[in-house]
């Protein structure tokens, strides 16, 4: 079977791999149908990535169905359309014990740590995999794993019915971000500095929109707020500066969301954090976000597909990753397209 | 009746005022029994406060007896012992909406924006005073509103049992949030720039303490944690620098809680907080607290009395404020005892 591999940083190669054989009992044999390009698989291509190992093959928005099934698994049978959720942790450390496995002391994650799902076929245990309903494009189905990062950040920043949530950033992110602040019943400020990103968040339900390129984005959300602030901020931008403004720009009692690994440092005053009694969190991938974000897709109450630009086969993956690297801003979610 | 009053920055006069008189049926009149002095009423003294208003009798802490009931109350009566929470809010605002009465966009601290306690009688709304069993000593009794400070600062940094906290800092503020993480459960290191506080530390549950100008302090915390950083970091010595090791000492999954008004920038590199999920929150003030603090003076479970180093008469606050700025290291809390 084929498998695309980062043999080392800057070289992507599709190479000829061994079909993956259940060996223990609980494991699964899925045939992958489609699969995402998400920005961390680029920088692992690029060497960029701060915990990466190579040779790797990267993926880890990906699903498929269930083609083999150990004896012991019960979860799911052969024929099942299912998705994987690309953590694999210890259960035992500080973080896991205290219902954190996203940031465990031994988290492994598919794609990254260990081989992912840019091959035909990919073997895990049931533990790993969520059934989807089979009526459930698949290609809708490969951005629940995105839509699980967006659960995370809302969750991280405690989205209320009637909060006001400012978005720094429209990439598929932000975007994502927009959707599930929407369904939890927020009134959103999206900002960017590309007017075509804010039209998409518009469509897709933004309240107001900021043209960073123009205006001061932090003094426009404290006239949107009418001096208040944004309840909650989400620097879905993730630069040095957007963490700065995202600290500015947050009411009292407000919270705020930073999803980047930028390691350069932000000017931080702790004034602005204790005098508003703020709650700064980080969120990293996800915490058992799987079923919601699995049950609002069947639901109908996301848009998944708006958030889809280009597809390609599998075996075109380069000209897929060409275009991410030529015209990021003119992409949303790439998909690949594993053959029948 | 005598007030001690600011009368502008640096200027500090004990004034002669008419009595209160109760106007309204919600209201009490309380004959001050002792107070305490705050870090905060130093910068008002000194025109370093960044809120306060002047002329000022400050002064935010203090307990004393009801004299006076108007016809409404019911929730004292003359000759209880009561404690004053020293906020008052709007009750509509964001804050105050979800919980957090403390950062009222309206907020009025007792001492800072309107008068305070450091006066022989003082009127307030039946709704702000807390009663208190008779046989708890004025002395001990003064520390209550101190310790709702330490009560937040450890619910805001969720410290739960078995968590390992590390507090930076052993002033009366980390102390009295040692004490109170120790009633959580929690495994408590202090870390200090001077031998003597340790020692206090030691003597009020410290499990671990750490001299910060003789060893680096982040690397300390790893060694004794193995590793892990501490679930919890508490910077109660309120510095640029502090922040920054704050965040670079905590676990995955751990939290950073700042008390600090310090408006210059400390440097902090998102990376760190998304790597390992943190949350990093602001402690003002205090919510709800009172209960909870003078149920545990109650019933013996802190120890207040070892917090105290000076008494001073009422009208010896001279020699109060002159030994505080003049040995700061050598003064933990200091009280005004008021004439019966």
């Amino acid at each position: 079977m084929k498998a695309l591999q980062v043999v080392i940083p800057g070289e992507l190669q599709l190479v000829e791999r061994e079909m993956p054989v259940i060996e223990n009992s609980n494991e699964v044999l899925i045939k992958v149908k489609a699969a995402g390009i998400c920005g961390s698989d680029i920088h692992i291509y690029h060497g960029t990535s701060p915990v990466a190992t190579y040779p790797r093959v990267i993926g880890h928005e990906f699903v498929g169905e269930v083609v083999e099934a150990g004896t012991a698994v019960d979860r799911v049978k052969v024929g099942d359309h299912v998705v994987v959720e690309p953590i694999v942790y210890c259960g035992h450390c500080y973080a896991c014990r205290n219902g954190r496995p996203n940031v465990c002391e031994n988290l492994e994650v598919i794609g990254v740590h260990r081989d992912g799902g840019f091959q035909e076929y990919f073997k895990i245990t049931q533990d790993r995999v969520h059934l989807l309903s089979p009526s459930l494009d698949w290609k809708e189905a490969v951005l629940i794993e995105p839509f699980t990062i967006a659960a995370q950040v809302t969750w991280r920043g405690d989205v209320r019915p009637g909060d006001v949530v400012w978005i720094i950033g429209a990439g598929p992110a932000g975007l994502s971000i927009l959707q599930y602040a929407k369904l939890k019943g927020a009134v959103c400020i999206v900002a960017d500095v590309e007017q075509d990103k804010l039209d998409t968040a518009k469509g897709l339900g933004a309240d107001h929109v900021i043209l960073s390129s123009e205006v001061d984005p932090v003094e426009k959300v404290y006239e949107i707020t009418e001096g208040m602030g944004a309840n909650v901020v989400i620097d879905a931008a993730c630069l040095p500066k957007t963490f700065e403004q995202a600290i500015q720009a947050a009411s009292a009692a407000g919270r705020v969301v930073v999803m980047g690994f930028d390691s350069r440092p932000s000017a931080i005053a702790q004034f602005l954090i204790t005098r508003r009694e703020l709650t700064v969190v980080g969120s990293r991938l996800q915490t058992y976000k799987f079923p919601e974000v699995i049950e609002h897709f069947q639901e109908g109450r996301l848009k998944p597909v708006e958030m889809i630009s280009h597809t390609f086969a599998f075996d075109k993956f380069k000209e897929a990753f060409d275009l991410i690297e030529s015209k990021a801003e003119k992409t949303s979610k790439v998909l690949l397209i594993f053959e029948d």
